[in-house]
């Protein structure tokens, strides 16, 4: 295929790049109807007629994957880079539109557009939510949206760990491992860590769901509270958020610190595990985002007892709120944008930060606010002594230029998106805090925003259909990186 | 000195390094009362007992710099780079403070901090107000601000194109003249750029000021607007700011010609003098700047026709309030926070945009964004292309690490300015949209926020006064290009 031809008129090389992408992406379909038989199973035994709705879903998902299976069997599955791009966002994208059957058919009938929101929300592990009244619904349903955004949290970490340092996005080629050094045409040889990190992800969701439940939830509350908070997704069983366990303390506590397993980095946990007893305090990063959490923690439990809060439920739903915005979890203990003009003001800007690369947080991530603090500190030095070398280490890996300039890309791509979803949403006449928070809420993955609206105490629900699909393109940007996502826009990326 | 005994105990040292620093401020305090001398003749012809405010203070003014001549007139003019550093912070710190003496001493007697916020707001070209009933005020105070702003105008171009690009800050290297290319130790031969800049500052601000006079202003009020406008500083004569001339659309034209004026890099006006027929129009930051402004001006202008307004009145007012912004004067002839979100958000946008390097306009600069796109494009293509090797041009001149990575360190910095900023205003109870658009309008010099506070039909008088010591200290920040002054603030400077 040379340059001058375009693509969509040479039919063969289309079958020949795009069905390798769609036969791996098909296997995730099957993937996800597997995860959809357990909700199925659930309400079969409760009886409850909610499980047509999932067992039409799993037919329409296993259809499409025999499809796909049938018109490429004889395809291998060896991937280009340029390939990985397409399959990365493909796959998101599918998985997103496939895991809203349910919503669409089930009880409460959502329309299409509330459906795909909702499950875009899930699976992105955002936890922005459409639903009122989710009290109700049937605990299949409720199920249903632990685990969507359960499989997003696992998929984002197999992706921070093999795909995204390898396509070099965002500076993550920091974190490569021996498991995202590929040939150009080999699959991943992720094997060993990916067992690995699933089985801690499954350790750590059970014990998480089992110390919910001896902390006073139900058994479904427990699970469905467990997976969310492990995938920082923040999804809850009651319109109150987590507020509806604000009288339980110790339920707080338990939660913050799953959500803060939940950001950090899973390959951290298996050199743990393998003996090096050290490797999360060691780290960077941890010590980066632990840092910033107490610093954020101290000034606003301060600002909270000055203001007239008792002291350890200030401290209490302090630590809950600022753990659960920074890691992206989303959760809410309480309207915390009724604290004061200082607070609100905080967690916007905490909106932004994230958790640690390679875990299931969203966000900018810690490590590219250190990195640039390192770059500043250099251009600093350079200002006052012109002829000076200066080199910069960052977990006893030398920055190189290449890693800055990828930093900065994303930095820049971040904002860039936040800025155009902003004014898009503003187009549709949201004003400047919903429309501003609501697009940095999305691509973050955090979950609520700012304003009457869509704040903590609030929900997606009021706004205009075309915002609701706007805030879909946002956290589906967010969670693949930007760039993936912006590569894509570009005529080079097809022209290539 | 060695690095080991630090600076404050040598006091030989002390003196030899900061007598030449002082020895420069002092003739800039000379020239500042001498203009200090038109609005005391004016107010002695008139009569006015405000006369006496300014009179006092040109002898205080005159004194202090007596006094440093007297200490420090066998030492010679020769500077260091790291003295130019403190030379730039320093002089428009004091000239700012010299500057509100008729303001503490005149007739409406305002309190030490709205004086100050006044003289740097002027001084820095801002132009947000503390002052209430400006139609009351003595012909010489109005005069004054007026000639504050004027010389803060003139202060930014020749440090723009003579110091800035020598101290290597925010990528303004790639405007260097043989002008700005000095040895250590000389002083600048700006000399025939000085005098040419000169010439065409007055004559711009003449035809500006006799275009108004036509126009139908008052004397007054014409010789004001045009200093206001030319320096893209904002002050007007009364506070409905230009809107005081909405139903004069002529004048909003004019405004909208004189105050883009401003915001053109001065060089270009010589180097179209001196021949070169195309230099504005082949210059890309130029472009750059007028792209932007039509696209803005026909996106908001087709909101505000969809949305009731006459098409002539919606052109009319959408391009006076968006050159304004844009360019960084800070005029409105409307309440634009009325127009809707989506203006709101645009304006608050382009409230970080600002006009050329080189001109009095602040904000981030035209060519900032232009070279950030270059390298994000850049960055795309490496994405693509891994092992490709991409070269950038600006204006012919290729954009070097250097470069690139003074302007991602200046756009760091400004947000981070802005942020802190806000943060703090938020601290002392300003409301989110308050406290992040004042930190925005401050540091980028343009003037009106958003909000009902400090929004373009707003006043600054209401804050707390460290809320206006605080902004005091954004604008001149911004002002100085931020890393002027964070360089200060490193104690690698001080141990240099």
């Amino acid at each position: 295929m040379t340059s001058m031809t375009p693509w969509f008129y040479r039919s063969r090389d289309v079958y020949r790049h795009w069905a390798p992408v769609f036969k791996i992406i098909s296997i995730l379909w099957v993937v996800l109807a597997l995860f959809m038989l357990v909700p199925l199973v659930l309400l079969l035994i409760e009886n409850d007629p909610d499980a047509m709705a999932f067992g039409i879903s799993v037919l329409i998902i296993l259809g499409a994957a025999a499809l796909i299976w049938l018109l490429t069997y004889r395809v291998s599955l060896e991937l280009k880079p340029w390939q990985m791009f397409i399959l990365t966002a493909a796959s998101w994208v599918s998985i997103s539109g496939f895991a809203s059957l349910p919503l669409v058919l089930g009880a409460p009938q959502l329309t299409l557009t509330n459906a795909v929101f909702e499950s875009v929300s899930a699976i992105t592990t955002t936890g922005s939510t459409i639903l009122v009244g989710i009290e109700h619904f049937s605990d299949g349903l409720k199920l249903w949206r632990g685990l969507m955004q359960w499989i997003g949290g696992i998929g984002i970490i197999v992706m921070g760990i093999a795909i995204l340092p390898f396509l070099k996005v965002g500076g993550m080629r920091l974190f490569h491992t021996e498991s995202s050094d590929w040939s150009d045409k080999v699959m991943p040889r992720t094997g060993g860590i990916a067992k690995a990190t699933l089985t801690i992800y499954v350790s750590l969701t059970l014990i998480a769901s089992v110390s919910y439940w001896f902390g006073g939830m139900t058994p479904l509350d427990a699970i469905v509270h467990g997976m969310s908070s492990l995938s920082t997704g923040g999804f809850a069983n009651s319109d109150a958020s987590f507020g509806a366990y604000a009288d339980r303390p110790w339920l707080l506590w338990m939660a913050s610190l799953f959500m803060l397993s939940g950001a950090l980095p899973f390959v951290l946990y298996i050199r743990f595990i393998r003996g090096s007893g050290s490797a999360l305090w060691q780290d960077q990063q941890v010590r980066g985002l632990l840092k910033l959490l107490l610093v954020a923690i101290v000034i606003l439990s301060a600002w909270r007892v000055t203001h007239g809060s008792a002291p350890f439920e200030a401290v209490t739903h302090v630590t809950f709120n600022i753990v659960s915005v920074v890691t992206t979890t989303g959760y809410a203990s309480d309207d915390y944008t009724l604290w004061g003009a200082l607070p609100v003001v905080a967690f916007f800007y905490l909106t932004f930060i994230g958790g640690c690369s390679g875990s299931t947080s969203g966000g900018m991530k810690i490590f590219r606010f250190q990195i640039a603090t390192l770059m500043l500190r250099n251009q600093l030095r350079y200002l006052i002594h012109a002829n000076g070398i200066f080199t910069t280490r960052y977990n006893q890996q030398p920055v190189t230029n290449d890693i800055s300039r990828s930093v900065v890309a994303f930095s820049f791509f971040f904002f860039i998106t936040i800025a155009v979803l902003a004014l898009c949403l503003s187009a549709l006449g949201l004003d400047l805090v919903t429309a501003l928070s609501g697009a940095a809420t999305a691509v973050t993955n955090v979950g609520p925003g700012l304003g009457d609206i869509i704040g903590p105490a609030g929900n997606f629900a009021p706004l205009p259909d075309a915002a609701k699909w706007l805030l879909c393109i946002g956290m589906l940007m967010g969670r693949l990186e930007i760039l993936t996502v912006v590569v894509l826009m570009t005529p080079m990326f097809w022209r290539r």
